[in-house]
């Protein structure tokens, strides 16, 4: 699932701002009370490509629809993202506040505001401080700096612990090309609702189609393949932007290395927001082996990832293959009873749907640790898929149950 | 949704013993190390109709697949459950260990082994513990009562932490007819996991098919309109027998009183789950109106219902509208953005996907309390589901981490 051993990839520093071509940055505006950068700002020296893969939540956010409107002919410029307020159920005002967003970007830049791609994340059901918003907007382009990608990724945090960023290098005929990228999430959180946002950078030039189907590959790979609560927010958005910079032009047919770097840096990103999920004390990678389809090994895969009895069960450190078999069986996936695989590591615990005699402490050391790998083999094809999640502790309800609106 | 308003019946005591016809025993044997009741007995005094709805859990243990067989002709005359042992996850032995439960019950009740449901719920992937299964039977077969309803209901417990019993009794064309009820369950929990299980009885006469599809009708309003945590066990069963004793014969055209009561049974029953779920400090009543359709006012009210971001806001008593209206919209149900309302008890909180002025006391008291209504209008046609759920607290997690298979 996971190409990038099959090409050399290098990691390297930073996140969006790592390959050429980018310049970002973080600013404080006052949207959040604690003073925290809250506006973020990426810019492209050049117009570029871009896609966009958005929230399938139908009260989806004011700067969702004006972003898939701005995307629609696969250009993009720069991406503006604030965090404190997630302008979500905020009516004809809130749209408009959008655009105004836009405006105001596109404005400090020099550039279209139909090449500004609108984020927000935060608060729901507060109208936006469009005094403040602009400010920080005209105070971002002013601060914007080729290393800036730090603070563009500390400005788009929430309740996020820690600022979450990737990027690797490849060799592509001779050419370096680079994939950056940074993200949010911890859940779908305080405030009201928190948000899963990427944004990845590349300076290798890629027509927005193949830009676009790629991003859909990587992210079934990575952002579709994790949990923390299994709830969708109304403003989850993962955008990528290619400059071009680098000289190198990805196109059907010599995409396979950019493709796994893509991959690499968004299943990277993804991890970061699985271990930042919220009162997580484990990680847990879950792969479903020999399914009778990779969609049915996905649907098995993420029945377990999502299951509270599972998720209590790691944080209890039991290693309750009982929850997992059960998972298994009420996804929609095609099980055979008699068939099924577990093993916690290396060590197999339930063969053919029954518990066999295991090593304990072999077992007991698995689950103590706090990155655990799961593996359930359905034998009834070559249908694979990994999937990460985190375990589910006192900390989720007290995170989720003490904010008050 | 609930029809009880509008045929008169009353409340009475008791539950599968209720009606004419039936004795029930519950002893212990010894399957529950604590030593509680772990055997439960029911018997009509003479052969009945009966239908069952069993899980959709692909893992499903093997009394499952032998009472399916066994009622595959719409007849039954005894129910025999075990508690604390699942019988699942256990392979050919174990299915001969559910056909071993219906001989020796059959034997000891002068009954064809045919004619008899087995189930059995508690700890997976353990063999019976037939010597002490077989006992129990036999103890329990001589100490058969016609008031022995509240012992077996005690004796199906596994973490519930009451008894659940529910009966009903109505006039049907001069005739008093009973249907009464016992239940358990309150998530899907330790020791591995628990089951949701039911048996109702009625004295009334109804024919198999016409039963079975009154059964699925109770249960789509009652057992399938409530979660605790979103996992469907291996061992789930609801089952109605129908033995005719008070000479009553409900057939096509004159069923609808007789669907009120088995629904009322049924609702109760599953009411009083949702009470009892792990950690449960809040008992939740949703309501969705105004959908496309019925099924889509299902589907927004259960997504509501399994959101833990919802449950848990419920649990710090946080009037949390964004993430109602979240759910709604991750919902697969047609939703339109700018109509959607939201109340808390009577009190209006969002209106046209827009928060509005509303009543802090008012909306304050509703969610202090411990029953708690919601209704979403999704102001779309005519479509309406009712369903119920309970908050997720500290106690969830601590139930369900702390313990140790």
């Amino acid at each position: 699932m996971d190409k990038s051993k099959e090409f050399e990839m290098k990691e390297i520093k930073g996140g969006v701002t790592a390959p050429q071509g980018y310049k970002a940055s973080g600013v404080a505006c006052g949207i959040k009370q604690s003073g925290n950068l809250d506006m973020s700002l990426l810019v492209s020296d050049t117009p570029a490509n871009a896609a966009a893969v958005f929230t399938t939540n139908k009260m989806a956010a004011a700067p969702v629809h004006l972003s898939k409107k701005h995307l629609a002919d696969g250009q993009a410029q720069a991406v503006v993202i604030n965090s404190g307020n997630a302008n979500a159920c905020t009516g004809d005002g809130g749209y408009e506040d959008a655009i105004k967003m836009a405006q105001v970007t596109g404005a400090a830049l020099g550039i279209d505001a139909h090449d500004i791609v609108v984020s927000s994340t935060g608060i729901i059901g507060v109208p936006m401080p469009m005094d403040k918003v602009e400010a920080g907007i005209k105070d971002g382009a002013a601060k914007l700096y080729a290393d800036g990608g730090g603070c563009a990724a500390e400005a788009i945090m929430t309740t996020d612990t820690f600022v979450k960023e990737h990027a690797v290098s490849f060799d592509f005929d001779g050419i370096e090309v680079k994939v950056g990228g940074m993200a949010k999430g911890s859940g779908m959180i305080a405030p009201n609702m928190a948000t899963m946002l990427a944004v990845v950078t590349t300076d290798a030039a890629v027509a927005p189609e193949l830009l676009k189907s790629m991003l859909v590959s990587a992210i079934d790979k990575s952002f579709n393949s994790i949990t923390v609560d299994g709830d969708t927010s109304t403003n989850d958005m993962v955008v990528v932007v290619a400059n071009g910079a680098s000289g190198a032009e990805v196109t059907t047919g010599n995409e396979a290395a950019f493709q796994a770097a893509l991959d690499k840096v968004c299943i990277e990103l993804a991890k970061l927001i699985v271990r930042d999920g919220e009162g997580a004390t484990k990680f847990i990678e879950i792969d479903v082996v020999g399914a009778a389809s990779a969609g049915d090994a996905k649907k098995a895969a993420m029945a377990i990832a999502n299951s509270n009895l599972v998720k209590t069960a790691f944080f209890g450190q039991d290693p309750n293959w009982g929850r997992i078999v059960a998972a298994v069986g009420y996804s929609s996936a095609e099980v055979d009873a008699s068939k099924v695989d577990v093993y916690y590591g290396e060590e197999k615990l339930v063969e053919n749907g029954r518990v066999v005699a295991y090593d304990e402490a072999k077992v007991g050391a698995v689950i103590q640790a706090k990155d655990i790998k799961v593996k359930v083999d359905l034998k009834l094809g070559s249908g694979a898929a990994r999937v990460w999640t985190c375990d589910f502790s006192y900390d989720y309800v007290k995170i989720n149950a003490e904010y008050h609106t």
